[in-house]
């Protein structure tokens, strides 16, 4: 049996697929879009596209890969691999570990994107060893994940942890899922896009304009760019955005009382020293003193290999 | 050894001590003011009153007592017995447990009466053996307690569920903690109190302010005797309560994706009808539909003895 790994990040937008070696070591790494688009088999055709990919171009023999994991959208039994609903791609009540298996003759195992994440962070990230852990993961939308009692938590119905729906302003702006002021209403790229469109329209110079260009939303590193260069409309979106992570970190701080929240995420990613000093000041609106002193907030060690790391974990059974 | 306990809701405004037969039943109750404003040695010379004529009204030899129980607020080491801090009374890092079995040289037990009344609600009440939680108390404050995986979830420095200073308002209403829109400056019995005298003092006509009368803090039974008078301001007031309690409760489902919400405290121990559909149909605002599907929204079955209850599960060790 092989000592190797393939771990997936699957997500609406792109695929994300790394060999892992026998010390856990990424060693090889293939990225393609999901099309998700063109419906259920186009997007498994893709995620199937990446695990051959990745054995051939890095030249390893299938036989060496003793399991594939996978983090993706949606709502998981990471017990039965069955993807139960998911909200941006075309799975209800999918057998994908069946498919998968079936296809590769290799074990497959998969969770939650958010929910590997957190589990990446804890198992090889930030969060090693810490008994009750808050993930937010900031990126198109924003996720997460929860270490209780030393265990990934996922509710009995697998749906646990949609702290990216917490709403922080009951009149606030309409999020997709139809609520109102959601975490993810205000500091999700879809959010931030948004904004920057509306005041772009509005005649605001800046040089997202140019960034931004066709893309329907804004790219990370973009925003850092434009933050970089000191630009007035991405300064004021973002610190937006941050007030209101901090809101959601100081209300998850007061009902968890955790020893850690974990920021992470591609927003994180480009955009952490930004974000981590202001997080921090803001939050201390949010939270009552007592319970924030023993809060640490951080950032994400894994940045965009959380999800990988944390399908490393399920394969080994690492949930706490 | 004697087989009946004694169990004590210790509250900002009054104490509550019951005996309990070897049935679990209550036999007696005692309640007198905590009067707080006196310092530390009156208000356990209260508790110790309460516990001394619980014994000698109810005939009950002290040698039939196995132990004591106790909720109270505060963040509280229910493993220690000490009460580390407690925002409204005079306590810090307080050994009653120490005080109490010197005094009356029988076993003392602890916790916070939120996770008390969750405790209390879960081994006696609504949620027998639901595996995940949420419980929100609505007296003076809001209150909450958690059962995670089947236990009492209280995290590292037993300050968790703090569910009452949720903000769901970044720009709301000041509350009493500095934070602003949370929870408890919604629908507790403080903030419907502060929105009745605005509106007496503006001239609004209503059967509150007779009601009212010099108290500082409306009673729940007041509240009752206005609604089932159709007092368009008790109307008016309390819809809107339950509107913050249907969000704050609509939060708690998306990020636990419990089993059950349970919602408890004097309020809806008064004010149950009034409140529980109207609370189900606003929650539909604040919810993802698939988690709302899976979680039961009830109400408090022990009511006013939740707490008792509680007090007697930790006794009993019973904590998950």
């Amino acid at each position: 049996m092989g000592k190797k790994h393939i771990c997936l990040d699957i997500g609406g937008t792109k695929v994300l697929g790394a060999i892992l070696d026998e010390k856990d070591n990424i060693t090889f790494k293939v990225k393609k879009k999901t099309k998700v688009d063109k419906g259920l088999e186009k997007v498994e055709e893709r995620i199937i596209d990446v695990v051959d990919e990745l054995i051939k171009e890095s030249g390893t023999d299938k036989n060496e890969i003793a399991a594939i994991g996978a983090g993706a959208p949606g709502v998981i039994n990471e017990e039965t691999g069955e993807i139960i609903y998911a909200p941006n791609l075309p799975w209800k009540n999918y057998d994908i570990k069946k498919v998968m298996e079936k296809r590769f003759g290799i074990p497959f195992y998969i969770g939650n994107d958010a929910n590997m994440g957190m589990l990446g962070e804890w198992k090889y990230g930030m969060a090693v060893k810490k008994e009750n852990v808050v993930g937010i993961f900031v990126g198109t939308g924003v996720g997460g994940g929860l270490i209780i009692n030393n265990k990934l938590f996922t509710g009995k119905r697998h749906d646990a942890g949609e702290l990216g729906h917490m709403s922080l302003n009951t009149e606030g702006p309409y999020c997709n899922c139809g609520q109102r002021g959601c975490l993810e209403a205000y500091a999700s790229k879809i959010s931030i896009t948004r904004e920057i469109k509306v005041q772009i329209e509005r005649g605001r110079k800046t040089i997202l304009k140019d960034l931004l260009g066709e893309d329907s939303i804004i790219k990370s590193k973009d925003l850092k760019e434009a933050i970089d260069a000191k630009d007035s409309l991405a300064l004021e979106v973002m610190d937006r955005a941050v007030y209101y992570l901090a809101a959601g970190t100081g209300n998850l701080i007061n009902i968890f009382g955790p020893d850690m929240v974990v920021l992470g995420g591609g927003v994180l990613e480009s955009l952490g020293d930004f974000i981590m000093p202001r997080v921090k000041d803001y939050v201390k609106r949010f939270t009552l003193p007592e319970i924030l002193n023993g809060t640490e907030i951080v950032r994400s060690a894994l940045g965009d290999d959380a999800i990988i790391y944390g399908s490393l974990a399920i394969i080994k059974g690492k949930k706490g």
